[in-house]
């Protein structure tokens, strides 16, 4: 694998080969020294042109519990800031001898055009583009319902059959649509839920259902329920006349929660606005899998950063 | 040793096994290869919610040297900025696999909620919280002392009988609040010196004397002056007409340090309002402890960071 | 070598023994797994009192490939924003152990007090003082011309009769400074190319011919050109009615740069204002040695760390 840049490209084989890699990552955060020396020497840098401390940070500890050297470059105030290209700061990192970059841009697109420009050799991950995809989170959210239901035979298994609900603002959503592909390559059926105005116009080419009805698609007895986050930054007036609106129409809260069979699974990508797109009792109860998301996120991206710099799953 | 959270619980035992290892550690800064392989594999978070360089580094240095990874976590831009809960950083942290994290926050008992309320199975480190304690601070005092008065003979050592007056802002200083109760736990007697306005209402059951005569304290020949940085930003208008007034009612000016005797310490915690609070000619003197105090605290914060990290002194 | 300061400094020996040692550091680079354990143990610290994240990951990604462990101070938010001073800061670095310090600082003169006052013992890199020096770029701009020149041959070798045309802005610029004085040092005759508003008013002393007419200096077919970056925040509009006409007079565009020899070099020290100083084509051509610099950037930087903090070239 070169790149990670959406999980849309992603075949089945490859995405089952990266959650098994995923596997022994995760066996090695169990150890008491939570170390391999596969990337020594080698450099990766976090190119975040946007703020993002929780994946800086998983990214961060993957890279370093594989030995390798991390450098965080944020663009704000740098040479980036002062308008130089994202050509010339991709020559820079590939001439200062950059492995791997990590990279976060606010426009959708940018790590593709990264990683194909023929501008870097160093292997590529989208940590997120605009509206586009974030395809860690959703191997890591898939990694996580794979774990939840197949507990230690998970490896070489997909997600066939499961059935998933995703809750919120699904038109800005990069973690909706990495999930919707990847849900789809590994054989789950996705049911998309949100108001009208925050449905993407393109959804008729894409593998999943649309509901604007919360309640009836909950009904249904879903394997895993994922709530959004909420971005209040693009919650323009416009939309709801105000949170507790929302809340009441899209909201797990405690009603809807204490409706869910005790199977199904609670799934947010964080961080979550408690009381506005999850009630607590969901967030915190054993059917929530908030915690083990951020756990596997180390070691999805672990698997990710190995398979890039060490040119495995080829 | 589960966590570090204040002086006021440190038993006279943890706290002498606590300097007795940072004296091994001390001698770490002088080897060719400044390095132990003590915690390799294991993540300290330095999980910061206010600015503070002067600390940051000293606790990065610290887990560097004993081989740790470290990752800055900097609550500024992060989501903590946008309304995450403490509850849920933490969690993230903990499910990202940190062993160790060093906090500092606003809130008085932030790193005592932390700590103590199951979020999180990783020592915890009190960097500064509110006006409440700053306990490798004290620590690092507390070593100063005994180095410099017990020399190489300092291990199992107290400060048994030693006369500590402590000067300025006392009603907003975690660091007067952590060496009160420290220094009482060595052996030591404490004087506040301080304005009246400037001397928080709760000191009636403190271990410590309060005075609001510095030039009365001082010709009493204590062992050790320490003098507490003023900080500008809080003194409103209200406490001093201007700096000048609060210099020559309750700053160390060249007159009162001509004053003491030679053998008499003078600690600053830094950094240092020159001129304001402390004379030149005092900050610099061979009777000014300013720069061991930095160096200690490299070794003070490898103690702490060894003994949460590795199980030590239960 | 103690400290890095100014290349005026340099002899040719010091000069030609460091850019020797970059060699082998870039042969470092080419390998498998980029890293020596020579400064295993010891602490650099980046401390930048202006933002130039170019500058600091360079020397990041130099101290990590030599195992140094590196602390980023940025002065922003930290206690020298609340006035501490260059001495205090110093001494606290001292204190904590750093073994090197690379310095920014708006100030010309400031890397020099700090390693000649006295207050620390770390080696200290000048990375870029105010208008005065910057020697890293120099020797890496050196490095690359010689690389280019004499290829597998160029260890022990200087410049000699290398003819450089530098163009900008060379009153504000410190590389332009440091170059001035290095080429000399390597036997290479340097001029400078630049409106009279934006000459420096003490050239007459440098070893440096000084001329206004872009266009005259190129038809001589200089060896080497390099062209400044344009700081349009130190343009201020008294120099010129705007970029179209700096670019139409002092620019190197596609019309001028049609006219140079296919063996000029042309050098940039980045980032890029494409079609402002420099055209896309002459940025992207195979004369272009854009990309060159910054990776020779790091084995300088290398070999001036190995040089300082291992006490190597004495």
């Amino acid at each position: 694998m070169r790149h990670l840049l959406s999980t849309k490209a992603l075949t089945r084989d490859e995405a089952i080969g990266l959650l098994d890699i995923a596997e022994d990552m995760a066996a090695v955060q169990e150890r008491e020294v939570k170390k391999l020396p596969t990337l020594r020497g080698k450099t990766v840098v976090n190119l975040f042109f946007e703020d993002s401390t929780r994946t800086r940070i998983s990214f961060e500890a993957a890279a370093k519990r594989l030995s390798a050297d991390v450098i965080n470059f944020s663009a704000k105030g740098s040479s980036v800031s002062k308008g130089e290209s994202l050509k010339d700061t991709a020559q820079t990192l590939q001439a200062m001898g950059a492995d791997g970059v990590v990279i976060r841009h606010p426009a959708s697109g940018a790590p593709h055009l990264l990683a194909t420009s023929g501008w870097i050799d160093a292997g590529v991950v989208n940590a997120g583009d605009g509206t586009h995809e974030h395809p860690t989170q959703a191997l890591l959210d898939a990694f996580t319902m794979r774990r939840r239901i197949h507990g230690a035979a998970a490896r070489g298994k997909g997600l066939d059959g499961i059935r998933v609900v995703i809750v919120g603002d699904i038109l800005h959503s990069r973690v909706a649509r990495s999930n919707v592909w990847l849900l789809e390559t590994l054989g789950a059926e996705t049911t998309l839920v949100a108001p009208p105005t925050l449905v993407p116009v393109d959804t008729a080419g894409w593998p999943a259902q649309i509901s604007h009805d919360l309640d009836a698609s909950l009904a249904e007895h879903p394997d895993v329920v994922m709530m959004l986050r909420i971005q209040a930054e693009r919650m323009h007036g416009a939309f709801f006349p105000d949170s507790r609106e929302y809340s009441r129409l899209w909201g797990l809260d405690d009603g809807r929660f204490a409706q869910l069979p005790a199977t199904t699974m609670v799934m947010h990508p964080g961080p979550m606005n408690r009381g506005l797109e999850i009630a607590a009792a969901a967030a915190d109860s054993p059917q929530s899998t908030v915690r083990e998301q951020v756990a596997n996120g180390v070691s999805v991206r672990m698997a990710a950063l190995y398979l890039l710099l060490s040119g495995g799953l080829d």
